[in-house]
């Protein structure tokens, strides 16, 4: 939702180097934000790309590979000759680096490996053996770390040093000989203390640290809800990088898409929306589909074994939809509110008491709107009061069922240590449309057989 | 999603200073999480929170308001004496002060104004004078500001000056005399450029900034497309705060939660889930709920008016909530997919056309698939071969509606000005139910009559 470009960068075939560098200058001013650029850049060709990269400098490249998505960077990089890949990825991050190594094709991975000189292939190296989804795979590992027993000036000497290879210096962290992480100072702290303070004695030995291994959702987590600018990973103790602000935000972001798509009824497509083929929506989609076509066949059965009241009275055919429908809904706003909860860390386990007290209780005062609102339906299509009878008892049931439904299945499913948010939209509608026919045709043989 | 708390803080009645002090300094190691410090402080009553509160030191006391949630900082404060509320509100953040008296009952809103001192409390108030929802509401407007005319060595001075008072010193802000933004230094430029450069020189002109009056969300896109761990907020282009990679994490995480509850065809909470009352959730669900209904009921007037075919041949009736439901699912699919691509800015009007195309290409094919397994279904349910042509065809055209259907609808609010989010599940599949039906008929009609 950024502002709509009116600007697009465009490379005349007969322009000139000094009406080339004019013409980048001005679009660098007319679009400020790094995605934009990147995303413009990438759709040139590559003749055109290659100048446009010629022009621009180290500074402006490596603000275009940091700060766009790696997808863009990829997209940037992708059929350039080597010394310009060379350049571009000499100047970005490593975790950048290593982002746009991991979304390469395969056969694009070993000549971007080869561009990279030795130190740096090997920093990347060490972030892409850490299994996707992890923190050791979205971490940075330049981190600033100083000695406990230098004082603040020397700390001070120590963290500048660093600050050319840092991402980040709104901490600097305090690790022993074996580098183990043993305290934190803001560089605020180290700014404002006495020169000749000893950094073991100032530091705050109070700090959150993640393991290498630990969940990248579960750290990202941690980070929002102590409001922190990067938190350090950890390997047994050791301090091997730091995961920042920025990289939670985009991590947080990736995995409520993942939450929507499951939430729609689909596999996530681990893709951006606009690169996913129709081929690949096809796959993502059609197994949720399928299962759920099977599951709600039951409903079929049902109707088929309740065909003699059927004959017999048309008109309770008339409100399947209305009463499935309405267990549906009401079931999928229990679930999409719950499954975010979980998501977000606000509903744990322990409080399932809790949420189904809550949930039964605005179900009950849900269950008797809607059976008013079921009465005068009823009345307005004229079927008589045994079926207007029916379809409102049958619309108070089906809303406490779903409304039970829907709060049980996703604290259930984290129970048994699933994701909860594979209870779909789709998946609580099915599940009520079965079992509310049941219920339907029960209470109608009751009142009207 | 944070690790659970094996510990917690409880107050023995009769345990004596010194022996509170040691439990809260086990204690504290124990839960090094803020936000977890301060919900535990909470549910603690009155007379313990004041003994806890009092043990703390200011560093403690800060880190536990400015780290946790405004919600959970408000609860810990509730009803506790002026001066203990006075000393806290002092040490917290103007911008964690502000949205805590927000969170605050009217009632309580005036004692903890009253517990500002003069200076606090005019910037708290300046950020309250902004409209909830823009980013002048979130800012933080403490910022580290300095003149373009200085040396590296004088900014460096002043930036050191002002960063007691400021929450982040990633970046370094440069203003001519009437406090216009006109570049950005990060800290890393200002440590490594010589002493003597003049900051004009150095900064970097080309930088991001917002408007007071943005969208908070749409600031914080910005921020994330372009990892930046801050974003200069201005006032016709004057440096009024920055907003900060964490509140920004903040803000996304609140958008995509309202964002799941409107999909799943619920208005947003505008609460944590746990705080929500029965009633509260009743009066956020019932409106679309009785809406969906209303729409939904049309579904009765077309199975009336296919009465006569209905009574004809009963077994279509078996069908109703297969064909209605797989409907539902295909356009739910599609819209939670479109609308997170749209929320995340991926998706934008301009895309219309290749989102169409995808979209019915997938929804050609899904038709296809999900055409053979209605032919299996039918011929499992036995009820012969008109019946099953007829609902095989059905589910092909009703796939291709419901893609079309899911596709243009969240891109047609979008086109007028509305938000894509409001187009739930059980909007979508309230609209495939009824034009479903009348589509399942006309080509039942065709076949069979």
């Amino acid at each position: 939702m950024s502002t709509p470009d009116t600007t697009y960068l465009e490379v005349p075939a007969d322009i000139d180097q000094a009406g080339l560098t004019a013409l980048i200058d001005a679009w660098l001013e007319a679009v400020p934000d790094a995605q934009h650029r990147a995303e413009q850049i990438a759709e040139l060709q590559v003749p055109e790309r290659v100048r446009v990269l010629e022009v621009l400098d180290a500074e402006q490249v490596t603000e275009l590979l940091d700060h766009a998505s790696p997808h863009a960077g990829s997209d940037v990089l992708d059929g350039l000759p080597g010394d310009l890949q060379s350049r571009a990825l000499g100047l970005a991050a490593p975790d950048v680096v290593a982002e746009i190594l991991r979304l390469s094709p395969e056969d694009e991975q070993d000549a971007l490996r080869g561009a990279l000189d030795v130190e740096d292939r090997s920093v990347v190296e060490t972030l892409l053996a850490y299994p996707e989804g992890t923190v050791g795979a979205r971490m940075t590992p330049r981190v600033t770390a100083i000695g406990g027993a230098l004082t603040v000036r020397e700390a001070n000497r120590a963290a500048r040093a660093q600050a050319a290879d840092t991402e980040t210096i709104a901490y600097v962290y305090v690790v022993d000989e074996d580098e183990q992480l043993i305290g934190v100072l803001s560089f605020r702290d180290l700014v404002l203390a006495p020169g000749s303070a000893v950094v073991r004695d100032i530091m705050d030995t109070d700090l959150l640290s993640v393991q290498v291994d630990t969940d990248q959702e579960a750290a990202g987590r941690i980070l929002i809800a102590n409001h922190l600018f990067a938190l350090p990973v950890v390997d047994h103790g050791r301090l091997v990088g730091i995961i920042t602000s920025d990289d939670v935000a985009d991590i947080i972001d990736e995995e409520g898409t993942e939450d929507a798509e499951r939430q729609g009824g689909s596999a996530p497509l681990d893709l951006p929306y606009l690169r996913a083929s129709p081929w690949l929506l096809w796959r993502k989609r059609i197994i949720w589909l399928l299962v759920l076509f099977v599951a709600e066949a039951y409903t079929g059965t049902v109707l088929r074994h309740f065909e003699e009241e059927l004959e017999a009275v048309v008109a309770l055919s008339f409100f399947i939809p209305l009463l499935i429908g309405t267990g549906g809904n009401t079931g999928t706003q229990i679930t999409s509110t719950l499954v975010r909860a979980m998501a977000i860390g606000e509903v744990r386990l322990r409080d399932m008491g809790r949420v189904l007290i809550k949930e039964l209780s605005a179900g009950s005062m849900i269950a008797i709107t809607m059976a008013l609102a079921a009465i005068i339906r009823a009345w307005t299509l004229g079927v008589g009061w045994e079926v207007a009878l029916t379809v409102t008892l049958t619309v108070a049931a089906i809303v406490l069922w779903s409304s039970f439904i829907g709060s049980v299945m996703p604290l259930l499913l984290r129970r048994v240590g699933l994701d909860p948010a594979v209870v779909s939209a789709p998946m609580i509608a099915t599940i009520v449309d079965g079992t509310g026919l049941v219920i339907y045709f029960e209470i109608a043989k009751v009142i009207l057989f």
